[in-house]
């Protein structure tokens, strides 16, 4: 047996939770029990249930189309930045890091659907897209926003409810295409995400990698779209936003002594999936 | 309101937590169920389940004269120490402090039951107790040593097995005088408390309060029965221990820089009380 000599605690930490624990997301076959569901929350680890969602009327009916019938002449909020990375450390032409957070304006549903689709469509092609638009606004936006639509969704996810004894804080959903990316970033709330269309990636990380993140403040900034060209500018604001700057997606960069040591959990949810991601994962 | 600056990030997290969490243990008229038992364990929190133990053989037949009748002839493990404070920081003779290990020895049930009772019926009289002496082996006794009591209860705690998927790993009895003390410690297992005579009264801490309770290496020593007089030797072992030296009942000794920011949760159980111990409390 190879003998490693460990001298930092952190390190150790990571490093013996390693070795007990696979960075595999549990797969269920069916949604848990409120009991089942709660031995998770207590282990805080996540797990995927598969097609737990696929009878919802959502999943069955929802499409481009569909949405664009159900809202039509309605707008919906979207968040538009230059490369789809919204409140994101983003480097200016400068070479600085920032934390952008992205331009929001309102668009008529069917105009941003058929941007995102169209951008999707010709992805690799010399695109004149030069934005990137993400309808990820996070104000319980299901049950305001798009509450004609809350009706195709479960109220709430009962096993949850019954397990945590609360109603959902808040249920959003988001819309976007394949350039639409979130940030590393951590939430105070346990979180159950359901995949009604397409895909989604998550590479998550448990808690105690806190240290290999590389958290640091970092100036603040905004996306504005100028009224002179149209495009997106990035607009200094007057204050820092304390967030994580290394990505386990590009490892060697902004890496902290720690960093390597990290095995993220990844996992791909399809459509009727439904993900238990865990406070603060 | 009173503006604090707090500089190290430990003080900041204890008296965050204290301004957070009243050091109360929620008390329950009843036993939870498995889903109610698992918010607690999912919140690390200790509860109380106050007379869920009244209808227990045990609890309702046992007293002295029936444990000395029932196990009429059999001999029992005891602890012995000088002062009753089993596997604890001892101050020797010489000023050092040391982690003593009791003196073990067989005893017949009546002769151990006799001996605690005088000694707790002279409390306060010029003693010629010279030992205090707890039976507290923690190797499944109830199950084992004491095998014929098991009967009297139940077999397991059923909303623990349910919700922890597990049978007990260890049950035990104690037996022991109100100079039996447990010195602060802490264990890597869920425990399910349950008093069936008298009380006992238990200070706890939670585990972000490590750095409160000054762990250090302690030299590891035993007490032994002289075969010359009889009476007990501290006698020095080739090993340490590392242990807390900090007690929340004398905290003014062996205090840390973080020891003045615990609050201890303090509880006492009476016959039928049953108390949820989270680990690592």
């Amino acid at each position: 047996m190879e003998e490693t000599r460990i001298e930092d605690p952190i390190t150790e930490l990571i490093v013996n939770y390693n070795e007990l624990n696979r960075p595999v997301v549990e797969e269920l076959g069916e949604e848990p029990t409120p009991l089942e569901f709660m031995r998770y929350v207590a282990k805080n680890t996540p797990f995927v249930a598969r097609g737990a969602a696929d009878n919802w009327k959502a999943t069955q009916e929802w499409s481009a189309q569909f949405i664009k019938n159900h809202l039509h002449g309605e707008t919906v909020n979207v968040a538009v930045t230059a490369a789809g990375n919204a409140d994101a450390p983003t480097r200016r032409e400068d070479g600085t890091v920032v934390f952008a957070t992205p331009w929001e304006e309102q668009q008529p549903i069917g105009e941003f659907l058929d941007y995102i689709i169209q951008q999707e469509m010709k992805k690799g092609a010399s695109g004149n897209h030069s934005e990137v638009r993400y309808a990820q606004t996070q104000n319980d936006n299901l049950r305001n926003e798009y509450a004609s639509l809350f009706g195709h969704v479960q109220k709430d996810i009962p096993f949850a409810r019954i397990a945590l004894e609360t109603e959902p804080d808040a249920i959003n959903l988001w819309i976007g295409n394949s350039l639409s990316t979130t940030a590393l970033h951590k939430d105070n709330y346990e979180n159950i995400y359901v995949q009604i269309i397409g895909q989604k990636h998550f590479v998550l990380l448990p808690p105690h990698c806190q240290p290999c993140v590389n958290e640091q403040d970092l100036p603040s900034s905004q996306y504005v779209r100028s009224s002179s060209f149209g495009g997106l500018e990035l607009v200094d604001m007057p204050s820092t936003v304390p967030f994580a700057t290394w990505d386990p997606e590009r490892p060697a960069e902004n890496a902290t002594a720690y960093s390597s040591s990290v095995q993220p959990w990844t996992v791909t949810l399809n459509p009727g999936d439904m993900l238990y991601l865990p406070c603060m994962w």
